[in-house]
């Protein structure tokens, strides 16, 4: 059979890493699909830039544009990233000139995703992208096809390695947010500029992915409530600690009425107990926890980001074209797609902590106390430990409450001269 | 697009599970194959047995080779189990019948799997398995898929639910290995007969056809080191977690030089360090670590067993077959599967944990010290303390030696007579 001819728009440490792989694994991958996968032509403004794997033959392109309409290929890669600009641009015209699409482009597919599949399902093409979400684990699979004989209730996931490496590193070292930030970037591990990690925008476009292929409904970043990680501070990891929790960046999506059909879609840090899967999941690794009516819950955790696993992912959905394997972009035909009321996170019920930082004088543990009574918020744990003279920490767990009480408590409580700082408020997931 | 028919052969809980699936979840199923999977026929003895699904029109057979050959069916499932006998007849009159194959029969793949691979693919069919190794993990579809950009260095998984129970039991609890199997037998963990479980045999057909997969050689059971659980005992357990171990039946195949080739597999129970991701792995569950070279670690954990997660893979084999994604059956063509030469266990290097029961008199410490040192086996850690007045437990944690040194050593100590039992041993596993 003919080799698959695959052309690469965006030469950035994705791109170079998938060249590296088509070319050291080129016999295995040959052996797995029966023909050979060629890279036919690629676009990236810098030409001279050592990628380390011979381009001998290769067409180059200024413009990964023009590449998607005029280049020898079965398929366009496409690793430029945004949801916008040449990015979309380039995958708009893959299809409409009737090429297969793989893209890492989280952002892309959480905000024009159902367009595109669309258009690429009318063209009978594949978009895939199994690299947009936690590249080392092959999640999409799993959702699309492993577990596709399952409803699924709950899919749960550390789907940004920034914010769970900077959360680990907090607390097995007490430093502040700002301090392992700045080592972060230092690393590698954070951008220059972090807001689009650090604020939870990365792992919202991630879960409102997940959540479509896992319940069949139209991808709609609109829909997830976002929380990042700014206003975690080592205090609270301490606290946490103390009342027996980790804290951890999750992405949360749930039917919580399999029948009528209810979704919540949500991304913040949250309280969980060590003995939960997610909560031994360290550094820059992604897990993602999936919950079906037969299968039960099952479990992935691998690398999120970088150039090998992203790569990997890449190749895979490569391989898949290669052989001709064909899935519906979000596991069923793009029409099928059926929208799910959104619960508004104001109806969330669960535990929550909360942390107030007070003056120090008599009085103020009763007006905390009359607050949370007046609007039936039950305490389960309270701990007020002094810092220094003039303010003090009050951290309270909650027991299960409504979300819209605990927020009208903490309102009234806003009003209170003796607060020194707004409430520190984080839900705790079971 | 006309259904998918399916004829099943044997009706336990796994074959009443893929029947319940297919019922409940049909407009799903329909919805993301395009097409409907309709079971046409069954195989089994007891005809009267309600399997709480309707099974108006399905045609009845008391012998499953007989459908496998007459069935108006494009798959049979084959849930009879056992490597021959009517279980291994029934899926080679499928093939011989132009019929695709879907098995959860991890003994007939580990003996006869490559001449049924070779016979399957010669005639164009899919030869599916994803239930017969750790229903609930998705393993073979990401090792064939997913991972398969990857050479893949090495595969470890806690493989068998009923000794991970077990062993999780007895640390637990600190009760006795009869007395906890006695109790797995009375809640169905366990089997009557549970030695095919606890003595390792179980959990080596699901590594035989790992490593076939992981790493393109044809299925050779034979070439796996087997040792069960059975002489695993509460005090091995407690020494292990002195030393900051838990004791895990792992199964573990590598490629010790990925250019010249050389393969180890093998199952036994062995000492990990708590941060290691199988160490958390509880229970009945099962778990799978692949290493790829562009990838990484990938972890992968779900329920091993139990009619929802088996019959969830089994249907997610036909799901595959429906929308004609198709992959070799282990991962590369039949006749292109390489043997490897396996090392033996004996060659095996690492650190070990050896538990003596001794004599308690003077001198009996030096022999077992000059018996190491003879065989040039450096210990690093000692411990011995006092059970009762005749005999003591002297444990020994290794430097790293090579297992033959190591059992040398252990010969010499078997003719001192003030050993009590023949040495515990077991390796520690990084």
């Amino acid at each position: 059979m003919s080799a698959l001819k695959v052309a690469i728009a965006g030469l950035g440490t994705v791109g170079a890493g998938t060249l590296k792989i088509l070319h050291e694994n080129a016999a295995e991958i040959a052996l797995r699909c029966g023909r050979n996968i060629t890279v036919t032509a690629v676009a990236s403004r810098d030409r001279k830039k050592d990628r380390g794997v011979p381009l001998d033959g290769v067409k180059w392109f200024e413009d990964a544009n023009a590449m998607a309409a005029e280049a020898d290929a079965d398929v366009i890669v496409e690793l430029i990233g945004g949801s916008e600009g040449i990015a979309r641009k380039t995958v708009e015209t893959a299809i409409a000139n009737g090429r297969h699409v793989v893209t890492a482009n989280k952002a892309l597919l959480a905000h024009h995703g159902v367009a595109l599949a669309t258009a690429a399902e009318k063209a009978g093409l594949s978009l895939n992208f199994e690299a947009a979400v936690a590249g080392g684990i092959p999640i999409i699979k799993a959702l699309r096809e492993g577990l596709a004989a399952n409803k699924i209730r709950r899919v749960t996931g550390i789907l940004n390695g920034t914010c769970n490496y900077i959360l680990t590193t907090m607390r097995a070292s007490g430093r502040s947010f700002a301090d392992v930030l700045k080592e972060a970037q230092d690393l590698g591990y954070a951008e220059a500029d972090p807001s689009f990690d650090i604020d939870g925008t990365d792992a919202a476009h991630k879960l409102a992915i997940l959540a479509s292929v896992a319940f069949g409904t139209p991808v709609d970043i609109k829909a997830v409530h976002v929380e990042g990680i700014r206003n975690v501070s080592s205090l609270d990891l301490q606290y946490a600690e103390e009342f027996g929790y980790v804290i951890k960046l999750l992405g949360v999506a749930e039917r919580l009425d399999q029948d009528g059909g209810m979704l919540t879609q949500s991304v913040y840090p949250c309280l969980i107990t060590p003995d939960m899967p997610l909560a031994n999941v360290e550094g820059v690794f992604n897990a993602v926890v999936a919950e079906g009516d037969f299968v039960g819950r099952s479990v992935y955790e691998g690398r999120g980001a970088g150039a090998g696993p992203t790569a990997s992912a890449v190749v895979a959905d490569l391989m898949d074209i290669a052989t001709g394997r064909k899935v519906p972009t979000f596991g069923i035909p793009a029409a099928s797609l059926k929208a799910i009321p959104n619960v508004p996170v104001a109806a969330h019920v669960g535990e929550y902590y909360v942390r107030l930082l007070v003056v120090d004088r008599p009085g103020v543990f009763a007006d905390i106390a009359v607050a949370f009574r007046d609007e039936a918020v039950s305490m389960e744990s309270v701990l007020q430990r002094g810092r220094n003279a003039a303010n003090v920490n009050v951290v309270i767990i909650t027991h299960k409450t409504q979300e819209a009480a605990l927020l009208r408590a903490l309102k009234r409580l806003q009003a209170n001269a003796a607060l020194v700082e707004p409430p520190h408020m984080m839900r705790i997931e079971k």
